[in-house]
């Protein structure tokens, strides 16, 4: 007789998952578990088969929001924030989560250390002209939350000035939201032991060394510092319309069926709908009825 | 006994498809079939297996370009630009094929009608700033050869003004080259009945009534006036550099093959370096050894 499945094995929905995942009233991080996978206890195999089939769902919800804002009919666009720390995986979700929808519908921005020139101005000067238009998906690898991360960290700007930021944020936000903007942020959370595993993996491969700095190790000194300027960007800037939601990394699978997932759920919400025809159907079949037989004959 | 396969019987490698498509002397856009397979005679479903397998090449060589760009090691980058009449399948190349790598590396531009600003400059002017940089790859759907093309057929600026253009897109896509520009330009080439045919199910599907625009019907009208615009183009901008590749599209599973194996070919070419290590190999093994005997123990 077969093991009877508990509903704890069941995937959870992209509703429920959100609802597992987000942060909210009281959340604390260092309670999170790196290494769990929340929703999804089925394992690996089960998670990557999941990811194939959401991959198909993704696609076709993008497709629509796509046509929706092409044609002018909707005005909606889906914003993905991506942070977590050096090796959490954010490139991967690009490829593996990003990577399977259509590269026409998104515009991608992997934010770096600001230039000279970026820095000559306020801190959501470089991000603002990245937002996406209606029908896209904007991925931000990084984001302006690095500007109440890093520069935390190292007091890159005086405390007066990050501490501002926070509000800042939350009316840019606010404002992206009024736009039509949904968007999903999420934290890649993994521990300080995997880490360094990621890293050790990138030193013992010639094709991983690109990917390897000397000021990883160097930042990795930091890890509490970090932790806790993510504890307060993720409480302060996880409101209604804009939360974060905290993804548990340590198992790459899971994240990215995990990032997927909440993807799905946003754009189903969002329920874009493929746009009346723009001109009289009847009569345009009938021009082409009457050139085919031409081309045709 | 098997059947014995002929030599041409087997898929052509990117070298001698890309042969085969070039635009070279003495060319004849009203001489290709629009509905041949040349370089791969196997039919539709090898031709999709190749296509699979193809994606893995290509992930592979822009793995590498993407790595060497990124170190400053390497200085590459490629650009595909991708023409056609309406429905000849650019978006379906973009899915298809550029869909298959990391979209970190891919800048992607869907030229649309120019705006009044634009159109306030050279006609060039919105198209430097969407080059690719190094380790990354530029895809053009639509690109500035539209203003030899529907601005040639439509008589948008004097006929004086858009003849000087060819000279200024051979010394544009020369001056690409020279740092590093690796270009790929195709012609995705269909025939009118096929247009009309795709234009047909795009009027009897509601989910593709948003692709539909009257404008597309009247522009068939114009069709001999277009292909004289290509020729014209093809001919005038093919160049040892920059070259131009006709491929043939009414089959769209031998146009997504050909595109990709054309872009196998030219990284190929390039043939991307993994970056050595700029650091010291040992030093840092060393010291993320002594951390990982702390954070695991």
């Amino acid at each position: 007789m077969a093991k009877k499945r508990t509903d704890d094995e069941e995937p959870a929905n992209p509703r429920r998952l959100a609802e597992m995942l987000r942060v909210g009233p009281g959340f604390d991080l260092a309670t999170v578990e790196t290494s769990a996978t929340p929703g999804f206890l089925a394992g690996r195999a089960a998670g990557e088969t999941a990811l194939a089939a959401g991959a198909q769902t993704l696609f076709g919800l993008q497709e629509r929001l796509f046509a929706a804002g092409f044609t002018g009919a909707g005005n909606d666009r889906l914003l993905l924030v991506i942070q977590g720390m050096d090796t959490s995986g954010k490139g991967g979700i690009v490829r593996h989560v990003v990577g399977s929808v259509d590269p026409q519908g998104v515009r991608h921005t992997a934010f770096k250390a600001p230039t000279a020139q970026e820095l000559a101005h306020d801190f959501l000067w470089r991000v603002r002209p990245r937002v996406p238009g209606p029908g896209l998906i904007g991925v931000f690898d990084r984001s302006h939350y690095e500007d109440v991360l890093i520069v935390r960290v190292h007091d890159l700007v005086p405390r007066a000035e990050w501490e501002q930021r926070y509000d800042a944020i939350n009316a840019f936000e606010a404002e992206l939201a009024g736009q039509g903007t949904t968007m999903v942020k999420v934290m890649l959370h993994i521990s300080p032991a995997e880490q360094l595993r990621r890293l050790e993996k990138r030193l013992y491969r010639p094709d991983k060394y690109w990917k390897y700095a000397t000021s990883d190790l160097d930042e990795h000194a930091f890890w509490d510092g970090y932790q806790e300027a993510y504890q307060a960007a993720l409480t302060r800037c996880s409101t209604s319309s804009a939360p974060w939601y905290v993804v548990p990394a340590d198992k790459k699978w899971y994240a990215r069926w995990a990032v997927q997932s909440l993807l799905i759920g946003a754009l189903a919400q969002v329920d874009p709908q493929w746009p009346a025809a723009g001109f009289d159907v009847d009569r345009e079949r009938a021009r082409l009825a009457a050139l085919l037989a031409t081309r045709t004959r």
